[in-house]
């Protein structure tokens, strides 16, 4: 089983801190020690956010150097994807490290998955074929397949949701499905819709920013110091990452997408 | 105009050597200042390298901290493709920096350009799409396009060899068009034909590696120390970085292709 955290926020914002608590469950705090990634949409300020930056690796998080870089690099992103893999299927290699990426309609999509598919083996007869040996980029793969068949260019926030609510509930029987998907201009986050399986929890946060203690760290942040009082952030995790706020559980195979840094209806 | 490095070993080998002296150029000892990236392949051991670290930046390299993780990360890699970019066209923005990555037939595709072209815009019909304004991607998806339509599935290094000659030169006429591209089998590397362009140089590297010394820095390496007696590795640069091996240019139009550390025959 695997960690998740997505974020998806109104303005360029410093992850640093929840990632922090994050890297830590690379193999230090927790079982989840077979490689980690972390992908981020970056743009030029126009809003309209193509750029990504893609960071895997198969070492546990706590002893990558490149997790050590994360920690200390000045992420500014308005879409975050991050990962803790801990294998169920697929060797522990580079290319079966979560977040994956494609290009589609001229924009990346970035894709991971929380969860244990199984007989899954979709028909891929198109243009998305996986790299590595996991259950997850085959869904995603099928997913972008699927999506490619479905519409022309890249399609509204509302109507790609509406595929991907059906796309997701073709896969969820097949075992625990909790996904983070991003094209840089919303997450989507879908839950597992197994009884007794992992969900996924958000919480929306607003300025000013309270004091909020990791869970993993006995570090506090405040974020208030930092962002504009018009700052909003939405983030999405397996597990809760901080004690001292209210995270809100997804009901079961539910999907719900974030724009602008808010729960939007989709 | 920009800087290319690629590097093709017959086994795993660190490249903190050679990628110092390229990455000096990124702002501080040429005009090449306008972004910089480096993708490798990382495979098990098993000689099939899927798996790919992708690292770009739109800072200068000589002031990322990405570049300075580079410059001290030890790369294991068979085969490395670096870029430094000085935009011609597209403005200086993450989507916009080398190299670019696509999957195709289940493997990643790695490529960076130097060189502009002009009044190239073929049609993109299928299933590669820009996601930056770089004539540089465009010429990538163009490739891949026709690759994807000459060939069911990864053809052989020879057969690929073929079909990328045919399709080089079609794109050449345009301007300067040299390219580096690989699979993680094998790097090919194409020559611009436009007389007085720059033109690509190769050196072929075998143990024991005497002490070379780079063009940019008062720093010598000796291999010798790090490799082993059947180590054999080919560097394919846009401008020579050592100054005490004899370094071949390619001819004008040329494409070339390194397998196992060695120019072959394809």
């Amino acid at each position: 089983m695997c960690q998740l955290m997505g974020m998806n926020c109104n303005a360029p914002t410093d992850v640093t801190f929840s990632f922090r608590g994050f890297a830590r469950r690379g193999g230090a705090t927790s079982d989840h020690a077979d490689g980690w990634g972390i992908a981020f949409f970056e743009g030029d300020g126009s809003g309209d956010d193509r750029g990504v930056r893609h960071f895997v690796d198969h070492q546990p998080a706590c002893q990558s150097p490149v997790a050590e870089l994360i920690s200390r690099y000045p992420i500014k992103s308005r879409n975050v994807i991050a990962h803790i893999r801990k294998a169920t299927q697929g060797r522990v290699a580079l290319e079966n490290c979560h977040p994956f990426v494609r290009e589609l309609w001229g924009r990346y999509w970035v894709f991971a998955h929380n969860g244990n598919l199984a007989d899954f083996s979709p028909r891929l007869h198109a243009n998305f074929r996986p790299v590595g040996h996991t259950d997850s980029e085959r869904a995603f793969c099928w997913i972008m397949q699927e999506l490619a068949k479905s519409h022309a260019d890249v399609p509204s926030v509302q109507e790609l949701s509406i595929t991907l609510r059906e796309l997701a509930a073709q896969v969820a029987p097949h075992g625990t499905f909790n996904f983070l998907l991003s094209n840089g201009q919303a997450l989507w986050a879908h839950a597992s819709s197994k009884a007794g399986s992992p969900i996924l929890y958000y919480v929306e946060r607003k300025h000013p920013f309270a004091h909020a203690t990791l869970s993993d760290e006995d570090v506090s942040v405040n974020f208030a110091d930092q962002t504009q009082p018009t700052d909003r952030i939405a983030v999405v995790v397996t597990a809760p990452l901080t004690t001292n706020e209210t995270w809100t559980a997804f009901a079961p195979g539910e999907l719900k997408v974030f724009e602008d840094g808010m729960l939007v209806e989709a």
